[in-house]
């Protein structure tokens, strides 16, 4: 956690918001904060400054903070993302968020186990909750957009275009293609397979709506790996 | 687990060798392999074949194997890693292992909890099974050769020369440094910090001995995207 990521409910009066539970934990334990210190804060999709702690009374802690600065620019890259296994699918959405990615989309694929859709990890509640822990990490205020796509196909070919924009398409894909680009400034569009891969069917789905084949290595990473490996690959940092 | 990774003493007599019982139970529950079915082996420290099910007996599965290929080409750089937390750790050697890095130091630091040195997992029987993991992962034999560095300085300043040898040596470090380079093909070495960073005191003595510093965007990425992230920018995925 390296900022407090103030939400609209904890705002008290004025210049005074109250952290929630959980920071609180986080400021008494592990920056072990006292009254007068100064720590980083920010407001959900909006920006960030410097925070004051003003008081701690029954592990309820109150800050004084204002706006005096604008959150990381953002990666200009939008992620298409097969669903993971569910354990890994909190990870992914925290390594997207902490990088920066703001869109994702969760699609389904041949190889996803079709359990996974009906996993309580996928309530909105919780997907955000990963994705506030990336914006935590990176000192980020702005919440990503994600959406889930069940059916491939109909994403595909009637949302994907609108969704992705102009940039380019990149599939990370094994074979005799191209090397994978390097250090984009974006926009650009990333889709990235579920365990075992795309199908044949679906590369050739996702070519014909723009995607060009790469190829990026030889070996086979798990999703986790790959995801930070691609991004950084592809994509120059802002 | 992308191929079955054998290690001498699972060698019966000629081309026959037996799965252990985490191999086998990979094998009937996930693959659901039968008799006569194929699948991908390696040896230990050997190469690649094709290996066919003999036999499924009591749990007990008998592959015939024979080695007809080298292991993919392995990547050249050099990892010099603060010790991280335990469970991350654990991930770390996995995706360390997958993208092919085959010369690790586990180094301290001195934002390192010191308990992080007296954790069960630094045992090397548990580092060297999570080295397999990620081995296993990519279709790879050879195992990574991981030492570790308790003492920071002395490491540095006698043995890291004569470890990381000729090629260039990266530091990602937040300021105003060059940017990474890119798509490099080594032999390189690069060195991640601890949660928290390298301390002034570390980056000097590091830069004292050829590490050269270099920005990788602006956000504070968790150690586990760093690095993954940082290869993927750094090298050329062979």
């Amino acid at each position: 956690m390296n900022l407090f990521l103030l939400h609209p409910e904890q705002h008290l009066e004025g210049d005074l918001w109250r952290l929630d539970e959980r920071q609180s934990a986080h400021a008494r334990t592990v920056l072990k904060l006292a009254e007068g210190d100064t720590c980083r804060a920010g407001v959900l999709n909006d920006g960030l400054g410097e925070a004051r702690i003003e008081s701690i009374k029954n592990n309820e802690i109150t800050l004084s903070f204002k706006v005096d600065s604008n959150p990381p620019v953002p990666l200009p890259l939008n992620l298409v993302l097969a669903l993971p296994r569910p354990k890994m699918l909190k990870r992914l959405l925290i390594d997207a968020a902490s990088l920066g990615i703001k869109r994702i989309v969760l699609i389904n694929a041949w190889k996803v186990d079709k359990s996974y859709w009906r996993t309580p990890n996928l309530k909105a509640g919780l997907l955000r909750e990963k994705l506030l822990l990336g914006l935590e990490q990176a000192g980020d205020t702005v919440l990503p957009e994600l959406i889930q796509a069940p059916r491939f196909r109909p994403f595909v070919e009637d949302d994907l275009d609108g969704w992705a924009g102009d940039g380019p398409r990149f599939l990370a894909h094994p074979g005799d293609h191209p090397s994978l680009p390097h250090e984009l400034e974006g926009p650009a569009t990333l889709a990235i397979g579920p365990e075992g891969g795309w199908t044949p069917f679906e590369v050739e789905l996702l070519r014909e709506h723009g995607f060009q084949t790469h190829r990026f290595g030889s070996r086979i990473l798990r999703v986790e790996t790959a995801l930070p490996a691609l991004v950084g690959a592809l994509m120059r940092l802002p």
